[in-house]
């Protein structure tokens, strides 16, 4: 299969020709072919969003129902935002509910198909190494210290070459074992939702601490004496600056402009860190919407502070997708907000996260050889056609 | 008179040749000449630093003591550690006093004379109009709200000419109508002491606002949802930060290296902010020095923390001089955090504080028409010779 576009974005920049696709390959770029393609004139082709850290999204949570079908269910919504791929992410959680998730999410990894949708990486382990000091949404009472046999027990759940990824608090007791232990089999660790100061993070980065998760939440603000993680971030060039979905509320618009400057396209990861907000276990209330959210078998109660009610079913797409910010929705705030060219988000959202859980040699970029995930947008991030190792997606 | 170097710092970068000096200004760089010259191969001949934000140092304190002779005495042994001018700066006291130190700093800068070493610029006021919440080591019953009023009581007593910078938190009352009226007469406003918003300094910028006073100190920290000073200057790329001297306890060294990230040599103001410790008024305990300054006559009674005990005359320079970090040991320090050339700290020792206060047509840079105020250092910045105004200073 030969897709043509003017504008095809690879590590060297914009290619013009004939992108080939085999068995859901990247083949190459082609000046010129003697065969039928689609065409995408005035189309640009990027690599797809590869999002690392998220829960859940519209009619799938992964946090909240740990199933097959949550994953399922993401994968077939996600690619509607332009995520190709992602990391099953867990959180703070009892272990034995974590381990139940690990054991469901293998069985979606195996299962999983391109005409499933977005391909499922592995899993990011948020916590539950994390510091109940900064434990932000997470729960308090399931934090506890790294410990290298709780994680080869979620190996054994999970598999271990799914486990890509953990964000830990370094200051916790154990850090240092679990970090050596866990870098040497080639999981990456963040730190997140930690109390660390900067010597500590000085101290033992070197062992594997990669970057930070939502840079700026779940810590300290930064001090000229006391500069702490996001200190470290800021100070750092090799740390990489994980943001989650840039709505404006949590994180001013300036300080992540601040933080872009700071790092530059080369160093920000930008994810969701969505939830699946219609599938919460319990009510929770959204101080943005103004709103509580109430499980209700199938169906999500939304009652609003001002009084109004409503109810819709979990699984109507339709429905829930604007509960959260979407993925491609966070790129178009981003883009406004500090100018960001096509070749400097396809960074933050493909090349940086693939290069940081190490999955860079198939996922990331379009190159020969690498899956076939991409998509094809207009100049304004509005997609076209989405396509997971070869496979055009139902958008 | 000619000085012959190969490495004669402009802002075109590195020139080699012989620096003509008549009366007092710079007429050249000259590739031949067939006069006598003094011989400086070997050594860098760099502008002479301004310090924009000095109230005494050594033998000297126009702060503490207000008088001519103050003024007299850093001017004089300034040059020895590289300063060739600098802004006369008062603190936040009464206004009588404040009144007072214009008359004899007028008087100072009328009588100046190039071999008296340092030249006088001007004022920098910092304060009255500060914020009590971030006073610092200003006095709290003396922080006003901006008058116009009070400035022009200053012009009388100082000269309207010689008030260069003033330092204020802009959330105060009054401050709009004063930023415009200090802007339209040339004088540089400087944020300080404050407690402003991200927002109102993003509002009242454009009006007059050029920078921050010692950056990080006397403000918030930064938070990525309320900004505040040190947010707004690391947004805005026009702002100035100035640093006060990096004795690397006020300020952390990487939160000085994260700023220099930020804004780069071409938006940093390296300034002392020294007082002339050696000439307190009252008893003065030095937290760092662990030790409490008492002052005796023409003596200071150095009371140590572990019971030993000192006595020094005041006004001898090698007995005081250490009492406060030297302009040029925090350059050293500098060199050393954040790896600057010779030009970075040509940049923000000299041409950007000139800039700053409206001087750079004649201060800050080694080209013709300029006063001859240089340095003759080698690469590791000691000092060989000083020059201010073509005179050779005694160091």
């Amino acid at each position: 299969m030969y897709l043509y576009s003017e504008r095809i974005y690879t590590p060297q920049g914009y290619k013009k020709g004939y992108l080939q696709i085999e068995e859901g390959k990247i083949k190459g770029i082609h000046e010129n072919i003697d065969d039928l393609y689609v065409d995408y004139s005035g189309k640009v082709i990027v690599p797809g969003f590869i999002d690392i850290h998220i829960h859940g999204w519209a009619t799938g949570s992964f946090w909240y129902e740990g199933t097959v079908k949550s994953l399922e269910n993401m994968s077939k919504e996600l690619v509607k935002v332009g995520v190709t791929s992602y990391l099953a992410t867990t959180g703070t959680d009892g272990l034995d509910k974590i381990n139940n998730q690990l054991k469901e999410g293998k069985k979606a990894i195996e299962n999983y198909t391109p005409e499933k949708g977005a391909d499922i990486l592995g899993f990011h382990l948020e916590g539950p190494f994390i510091n109940k000091e900064y434990k932000g949404m997470q729960k308090e009472e399931y934090c506890i210290n790294p410990s290298i046999d709780i994680l080869e027990g979620f190996f054994e759940s999970g598999g271990k070459e799914n486990i890509k990824l953990i964000a830990l608090a370094p200051e916790l007791e154990g850090s240092l074992e679990f970090i050596k232990y866990a870098n040497k089999r080639g999981i990456q660790i963040s730190i997140g939702h930690s109390a660390a100061e900067f010597e500590e993070i000085r101290d033992l980065k070197d062992y594997g601490l990669g970057g930070v998760v939502h840079t700026y939440s779940g810590m300290r603000g930064f001090h000229h004496r006391r500069l702490g993680v996001v200190g470290a971030v800021m100070y750092f060039d090799d740390l990489y600056a994980e943001f989650a979905k840039q709505t404006g509320m949590t994180v001013k618009p300036e300080a992540f402009a601040i933080m872009y400057k700071i790092k530059g396209p080369e160093k920000i990861i930008l994810t969701s860190d969505s939830t699946g907000l219609a599938h919460v276990q319990e009510p929770f209330h959204h101080y943005i919407r103004r709103c509580t959210f109430t499980p209700d078998g199938d169906y999500l109660k939304l009652n609003y502070d001002d009084g109004r009610e409503e109810r819709i079913y979990k699984y109507d797409y339709d429905k829930v997708k604007d509960l959260e910010l979407s993925y491609m929705d966070s790129i178009k705030n981003i883009v406004t907000n500090v100018d960001a060219s096509i070749g400097d988000i396809v960074k933050m959202t493909a090349e940086n996260p693939a290069k940081y859980i190490h999955v860079y040699d198939k996922k990331g970029s379009i190159e020969a050889d690498k899956d076939a995930d991409f998509l094809v947008i207009d100049g304004l991030w509005n997609i076209n056609d989405v396509y997971v190792k070869g496979v055009k997606q139902e958008i």
